[in-house]
């Protein structure tokens, strides 16, 4: 398995259609399109200048929403994955 | 639902007519064009490098004046939605 | 009314004259330009990396000066507006 | 009176001659020149990430030596100012 | 040996095929393309603003994925390494 | 006398001649030209953002070389001066 | 001598041969060149934002891997010397 570094996280990306599984249509518009994605891994968190580690907020398993044009595309055992970091994600679908 | 991340917000967009419902008139200028909104829902806050989370100071239900070109839209169960970070939150209209 | 947030305070724009009603005169010359104004309401202050909450120091009824090409306009009850953050004040007309 | 905010200071500008009356001759190189003035307000400090407030250095009626193409002018009751950061300035003539 | 300093990591690289070992397949997109590699020397950590030592999360002998444009070339008794930071490790392969 | 502020350092500057009085002779390469000086004032320190004021490492009275685009050039009392920022000095010649 | 200031090392510069006498050998491609040096001086450190002074990691008489296009050079006593940051420096050869 996979598994990120600080505040990155891996998720198994969702292939565009009309209209998603949760319902969300994604607006063929001039802006920044976002896109959905499943969760299958978290970093353990990032490192704050005062030393401390927060833990991130998303976690396994969960659908989000994220910046199309965010992260490092990898295929493994024929999947394919996207890493990015945890800012890079705008919305969990709950 | 959709949850945002972070410091993020979700704006459910007031189409934009020549005079708004709260009074507010957008002119027509040069400048950044402000936009008004409804807040559905926010983040749970920013982390600060102290490792302490910083509570949003908008609240869901309340309208705002945003940035235009800030954030990200989606569609989410037939309505239009934009997602942006607090900091390009302008004022609460109240 | 407007409540501006974080560190941002609303202006209502004092037109420019050959000679401001507090004396100030602006020079026509090549340098960013100052303008005039009375400051309509203060955020709640910005949240330094330590966590605290750092309160304004221009209060409500004030008149400042500020960098002209700061900020967002807005028109609100028929009157013109400009929501700048405190940074873009230059100096408080006492 | 103009009060300067934060970290900013107003100098009176001093009218540059071949030599000053402090006897600084100022280089006319290719080099960013710098320029002597008198200061007549400072704003009451800035703010660190820890919310402390760290006073200025320069204080009132002293003559300082900045850099030329810093800050804002203003005329203000018919003299003609300039509203720097403290960070702009140099020396201090002593 | 090499002993990199701070947070570098020094990475043998992992020449590329269609399958690696680990099964990872790269895949030839206009995207930022991974690169595998297996981690023979880790600094003894970044310093934070705090004055605190923050060790590596990577360890000698973890085969990991890194940004391919990161990090500089170097060649040690006949081996090719790449000497980065972990900050462009995105994934250990565990 | 002429008091640098923060953490700004006032150097004579030493004419370079082939071979200088402290045996350093400054290459004529492509590469940024340090040049050597002699430290005549020095400012009482930077603060950081924790609010602690950090005094100099460089003393008056010392020879320093330091990087020759840096700083801004005054004449004062027939001398020519150099004020620059402690940051910009590369070493002391001890 | 010189003695380097804050966060700065001396490296007396090893002459690129095709093998190094540590057995380095530097690959001849498009990416940053690596180059060889040993370690004459250090500086006291740098001053983090806590007010912390933290001691650099390489010492005096150390072998280092230090990036080819950093630092400043400078002749003394007739010997070429390289005045570079800590941070340049990628690994030391143990």
């Amino acid at each position: 398995m996979l598994k990120p570094l600080g505040d990155r996280v891996i998720i198994e990306v969702v292939e565009q259609e009309e209209k998603t599984a949760s319902g969300i249509v994604l607006p063929d518009s001039a802006k920044e399109k976002p896109q959905e994605g499943k969760v299958v891994a978290v970093g353990s968190g990032r490192v704050t200048e005062n030393g401390e580690k927060v833990a991130l907020e998303v976690k396994e398993g969960e659908t989000v929403i994220y910046s199309k044009f965010a992260g490092t595309e990898v295929k493994y055992e024929g999947k394919e994955y996207l890493i990015l970091r945890e800012n890079d994600i705008l919305a969990i679908v709950g």
